[in-house]
C-alpha cells in the first residue's frame, strides 16, 4: 500500500506492505485523515523534543528509534472495514464506516496510532484498528465530517474540563483547528459571549462563521481585556489555543479574577508566570491533551446532529503525494485551517 | 493603645489613638494574633514587591504610601468586645470573644485588615472590626486556637478547591504553617495516604504529630515520586506550600498523569514550567488565597470539635515588644512554627 512515512524530518512516499488485523483487530481502508497540528509539530520539532527530553534526563531511545526508522502520522480518521481478523465479533460489517479514538489495544494496553514506527497511521491506504474501540458513522456524515471527531472531542474534553457553564464569558487565544473547534462546542452549549481571538484576519473570520460573538485581532487588542470587560466579575474562561511562547505567562497577567484557563496550545520550551498574581486572583489552570470514549462519543454526536458548524473549517482536501505541500501551505493561517487527506485521491 | 508599627522595613512600638467604631462596627480588644507568613513576607519582600508592581506597570501609589506611613500587621486574630459602635444589632455581647474574616466593610466593599496605613491589624491592643462579620468563640476554644481558624480556613479552601476525596493520595510540599493546616485538614477528611515534605526535622516531626502518615526531607528524597509510587495511578494531589523558585516547575516535572497541583506558596518573582509535560499528563494547578465564609466557619468548627489537631503547630507566645524578635525567630524552622501574639502579655 502506498503511505507517506516521515523520516528524519523529510516525508516519503513509500510502498508498505499492507498491514493484517492480529487478534481483534479489523483491516480498515482509510476514507480520509486530517493534518493535525500536533503532526505538524512533529515533523518540525522532532529533534527538539528529543534533545528536550534528553536534557531532562528522560528515555529517548524510542524518540530517536522512531526517528530513524520513521513514522506514517494520522490519528483523525475515518476507514471503511474491508477484513476482519481472528477472534473478532464483527457486529459491524464489512464495508461500514468507523471512527476509532487513535489508539490500538496490544495485550489490553492502549498504544497510540500515528507516532510510532509499528502502529501506522492514516496517512495511508490502509490501517489496522481494535474491533472493540469502533464507532460506526451514521451514513447522513460525510467523511471529512467524520475526520474532524477527533479534533472536536479535544475540544469537547477541553471545555468539560473548564466546567464551562452557560454564564460564563470564554475567550479563544488562537483560532487554529482546537481553537475553532473549542469555538464551535461553546456555542452548541449555548455559552453566554465568545470572544476570539487571532493575528490572521481568515481565522478570525473562521470563528465567527463557527460561533463566536466577537473576533478581535490580537495585533490590535487583547482579547483577554475585552473578556473581562464583558464578563464584569462574571466567571470567564480562558483557551490558550496557540502555544506561543510568552501567552501563558501574559494570560496570568491579564485574566480577571477566579478565572480558569485552559491551556491546549503546546509550548515547545519553558513558559514562566508570575504565582504571586496566579494566586492573588486564584487562578485555575488546566493542562489538556486527551478525551474519554464518553467525549469522543460526543463530539460524533455534535457532528451527526449538526449542533455545531464544522464545514468552514476544511479548507482543502488532498492525495497523499501533496501532504508535503499541505504541510508547508498550513503555515499560512490566511490560506488553510484544516486539509483532509483522502488516500484514494 | 500600644501597636507594632512596620515603616520602611523596620519595626516600631509606638501608642496609637485607640480606634472609635464607626456605624456597624465594633472594638474590640485582641486577645491573641497569629504571626503569618505573608506578614513575613510582606516586612521581608515590601521593596521588592512594589519594584515587581512598578515593572508590570501596576499601580504602586498606595503601596508607597503604606510603606512610607507604615501599617499594623496582623489578621490572624481573636478579640474581646469592649464596646459597639452606632447602628449596631448587638445580639452578641460586651466581653463575647469573637474571629472575623480579616477585612471591614466599609460602605458595602471590603476592606483588608493589616495591609494598609488604615485598617489597623491585630499587632495592636485594640481593633475594630465589621459586626456582621463576627463569628462568636465558644467557650470550650482557648485564644490559641482560635488565632488558628484564619490559617485553618486557608487549609479548609485549599483541600476543597483541589476536590480532595478519601481515595487520594496527598503530597505536602513544605510544612510551614499552612502546609502543616492542610496536613490536618486531609487527616480530618480521611484522605486515604499523606506524604509530608520539607527540609526541616522538626517540621517533618511536626507534621507527623498533625496527621502525615509519611515525612519525608527534600534533601534525600522526592515525596512527589515517593507519592506517585503509592498513589500506583490513583488520584493524586500536592500542594506546594514553599514558594520556592523553581518547585512549581519541579513538581511539574514529578507529579504522576492527572494530577493536580495546588499552589498556596508565594514565590516572589517568575517561575518556569515545561508545558508540554503538563500538557502531557493533564495537570491542573489551582492557585489560592482566599476562602468562603463557610469554609472559615468549617475551620472554626474543626478546631471547635477537636477534628484537627493544632495545637503542636504554636511554639510560642510572646507580647508586642517581642514581634521584631519573632521574626528573626520565625527565619528557623527548627525552633518555631507558629508564635501568637498576646498584647497583654
Amino acid at each position: 500500500m502506498r503511505a507517506v512515512v516521515v523520516r528524519e524530518d523529510a516525508f516519503f512516499i513509500e510502498k508498505l506492505p499492507e498491514p493484517t488485523p492480529g487478534p481483534g483487530e479489523v483491516l480498515v481502508k482509510v476514507r480520509a485523515c486530517g493534518i493535525c497540528g500536533s503532526d505538524l509539530h512533529y515533523k518540525k520539532h522532532q529533534r527538539d523534543i528529543m534533545e528536550k527530553a534528553r536534557s531532562l534526563g528522560a528515555p529517548i531511545a524510542e524518540l530517536e528509534r522512531a526517528r530513524k526508522e520513521g513514522v506514517v502520522l494520522g490519528h483523525e480518521f475515518v476507514g471503511e472495514i474491508v477484513a476482519f481478523g481472528p477472534d473478532t465479533a464483527q457486529t459491524l460489517s464489512i464495508g461500514d464506516r468507523v471512527c476509532s479514538m487513535p489508539f490500538v489495544l496490544k495485550d489490553g494496553a492502549p498504544v497510540l496510532i500515528g507516532s510510532n514506527p509499528e502502529t501506522t497511521g492514516a496517512y495511508a491506504e490502509y490501517m489496522v484498528l481494535t474491533e472493540a474501540l469502533l464507532l460506526k458513522v451514521d451514513e447522513s456524515v460525510s467523511d471529512e465530517g467524520a475526520a474532524l471527531v477527533e479534533p472536536f472531542g479535544i475540544a469537547v474534553h477541553a471545555v468539560n474540563k473548564a466546567h464551562v457553564g452557560v454564564e460564563d464569558t470564554a475567550v479563544i487565544v488562537g483560532c487554529g483547528p482546537i481553537g475553532l473547534a473549542v469555538t464551535a462546542v461553546l456555542k452548541a452549549r449555548g455559552v453566554r459571549h465568545i470572544v476570539a481571538s487571532d493575528l490572521s484576519p481568515r481565522r478570525l473570520a473562521l470563528a465567527k462563521e463557527l460561533g463566536a460573538d466577537e473576533a478581535i485581532n490580537g495585533k490590535e487588542e487583547s482579547a483577554v481585556l475585552k473578556a473581562a470587560e464583558i464578563a464584569a466579575g462574571g466567571p470567564t474562561v480562558v483557551f490558550e489555543n496557540t502555544g506561543a511562547g510568552g501567552m501563558f505567562g501574559r494570560i496570568v497577567l491579564e485574566a480577571p479574577q477566579n478565572a480558569r484557563i485552559v491551556v491546549t496550545g503546546i509550548a515547545a520550551g519553558d513558559e514562566s508566570f508570575l504565582p504571586m498574581v496566579a494566586i492573588t486572583k486564584e487562578l485555575v489552570a488546566s493542562f489538556v491533551i486527551y478525551y474519554t470514549p464518553e467525549e469522543f462519543a460526543e463530539a460524533m454526536a455534535l457532528i451527526r446532529d449538526d449542533k455545531v458548524v464544522w464545514r468552514p473549517l476544511i479548507t482543502g482536501t488532498i492525495g497523499l503525494d501533496d501532504v508535503a505541500q499541505a504541510f508547508e501551505d498550513l503555515e499560512d493561517p490566511e490560506r488553510h485551517a484544516k486539509i483532509i487527506i483522502d488516500p484514494a485521491k
